[in-house]
């Protein structure tokens, strides 16, 4: 596409904004100010398709690389460096914090518990409120990628897993296909439900809050599971621990980007949440929803992860067909619709991302 | 709810449709004719939730249970007896006709290849075209429960998987989460995909056909992997594969009910494909798709299986609130939005039942 192509209405082929560092892109492109085109970056994007990456785990197990304070600085970086992505997020995994809270969880490789959480006392006993305390080494991470990045300007993102999915790890004691455990809570025992979601939802808010203040400029919270639930349980279970989290989350300044997996049926409520940009899954119109809601929220996605593996040219084609659907939006970064696959070829990343870049003028 | 309440527009309290037979419900169902209430089964309602089901299957494998004319007759008929369920679908498998098509499947639990289906060779070498010859005890188990059943004129169900499924599990071949192989092939060999995908639909059809002149009432086509497909690959790729099915199975003039799994993003087009029923996942919203779609076509579902381990006044709620979510449509059967699970209790099951009985007067 010609730089300057009218798809996005709001087009600029200005000086200025040719030159935006990726920080101001990206955070531009959050709150829906003007950009020359969409920042690109990918979730899972420091993952095991990098053989950077697996040699930089080798030998030691998920939670020690993410309590290992340069070597998860380390993996964070490869992307970066390796197939051109356009920001940084700190190389964890949902359950650390959970892990702080005193819950003795195992990845075998899925997050295990022996015991699943299902008990008044389980809950009760739910350590919890200073994270810097629980888990200091995630914000050691932060401030060293800060650091890092500082000269690039670079964004850098923090995350945490969002109450639903954590609990229903937690209860269920395993991954699962049904989470039938947690939903056998839901009907038989709402009050004990209730109560670890508020649990993890505090957490939560803390743990994003403290995450911007030891360096993040934007947060992403991820909600995996959520999108098992229909819309009326979605609604009474999950839309207030996601409006609650970001409304206590907004204080710090920083972006919040709200991903829930699977929600073509409550894409609705994705944007009742406040949430300044909406990460969408790829089985959502991107266009319908850029139309819809576009105005008032930023969005992020959609690309199916698997389609990586497709030609480059298909690749560069899809790219561009998704920052044309979005146009309407706001602001739109370019990202998978769920995380890299393992299976993933380099070179589709680097496809992706090359392609991003050569929208230079739609935005 | 009292007789003759007025929730679905077309109430009738009348002494004939009082007096239907479960056969006449459910047919009138299919079609949008007027009803005394929604008939109601469950989708793997003759499974291992049942005791007597683990008692009949024990000792033979799965394959082996779907070929034993017998014992395939005793447990399509077990749910009939033991809980309550208006309809028998026919015990069998979606890759039973395909094990016919020359490929060599077996059930570790799920179905495997130890070759998965990748080749031109592969594809040209697949017979298929005469079930008859290929499955003849699917159509024998066919003729002996419609015999069982003519006395007390409960309706029968023939089925069978959709292409897309089953192409995507023999490429892959076996279960996956993600069914990256099948898309692999949609993006680098589609011409290669597209031949697969004709041939299951040629199959799919003189299938089907076969299990209506067998005595089959109704059949139902399940995709339960198309909802991994982004909304513009699905409208390619599966859509036109259900219309073929729906168009080329009609002269035999038994209802058709289409079962899309996870299809949320792609409701509209599961109306397009001209089927007599939509059976819904439990994560659309009910009476949404009633007040659009349902003047033309009728619906099925959609109560999430896992809400069958609810307390039996919780289940019964729902079931009310299903039955009047679907007031608008022009008919309704009363099903879950998925198949029953193994940790289903009977008693969840009865209840669900029990409910739907309870709804005289409501249609």
């Amino acid at each position: 596409m010609p730089p300057g192509t009218a798809i996005a209405g709001r087009v600029c082929a200005g000086t200025e904004l040719a030159e935006l560092s990726r920080s101001e892109r990206f955070l531009r492109a959050c709150r829906g100010q003007e950009v020359d085109r969409p920042p690109v970056w990918l979730m899972r994007q420091a993952g095991r398709y990098l053989p950077a990456y697996r040699e930089t785990r080798s030998g030691v197990t998920f939670l020690e690389a993410c309590r290992d304070v340069d070597r998860a600085v380390e993996i964070s970086l490869q992307p970066l460096r390796l197939v051109g992505t356009e920001a940084v997020i700190l190389f964890s995994d949902i359950f650390v914090p959970v892990v702080g809270m005193g819950v003795p969880i195992t990845f075998s490789p899925g997050p295990t518990l022996e015991t699943p959480l299902r008990s008044p006392a389980q809950v009760e006993a739910l350590a919890g409120g200073d994270p810097r305390a629980e888990v200091p080494y995630v914000f050691e991470i932060l401030g060293a990628l800060r650091k890092a990045l500082a000269a690039d300007e670079v964004p850098l993102l923090g995350f945490a897993g969002a109450p639903w999915t954590l609990a229903a790890y937690l209860v269920e004691g395993r991954g699962s296909k049904e989470f039938g455990a947690i939903k056998r809570m839901l009907y038989g025992e709402p009050e004990l439900l209730r109560e670890l979601l508020a649990r993890l939802t505090d957490m939560t808010v803390a743990y994003l809050r403290a995450q911007v203040e030891a360096g993040a400029h934007a947060v992403q919270l991820f909600d995996t599971w959520a999108g098992l639930l229909s819309p009326a349980e979605y609604r009474e279970w999950v839309l207030p621990t996601h409006q609650r989290i970001v409304a206590e989350t907004a204080v710090s300044g920083a972006p919040f980007i709200l991903y829930v997996k699977d929600s073509a049926h409550v894409v609705p409520e994705l944007f009742q949440t406040g949430a300044d940009v909406v990460s969408l899954d790829w089985r959502v119109e991107l266009a319908q929803v850029a139309e819809r809601f576009g105005a008032e929220t930023s969005l992020q996605g959609n690309l199916d992860p698997s389609a990586l593996a497709a030609p480059p040219e298909q690749i560069a084609q899809r790219v561009q067909d998704l920052a044309e659907a979005a146009a309407p939006a706001r602001g739109h970064i370019l990202n998978l619709g769920h995380g890299c696959l393992p299976e993933t070829p380099v070179e589709g990343v680097r496809a992706f991302t090359e392609a991003a870049r050569g929208l230079a003028g739609v935005r």
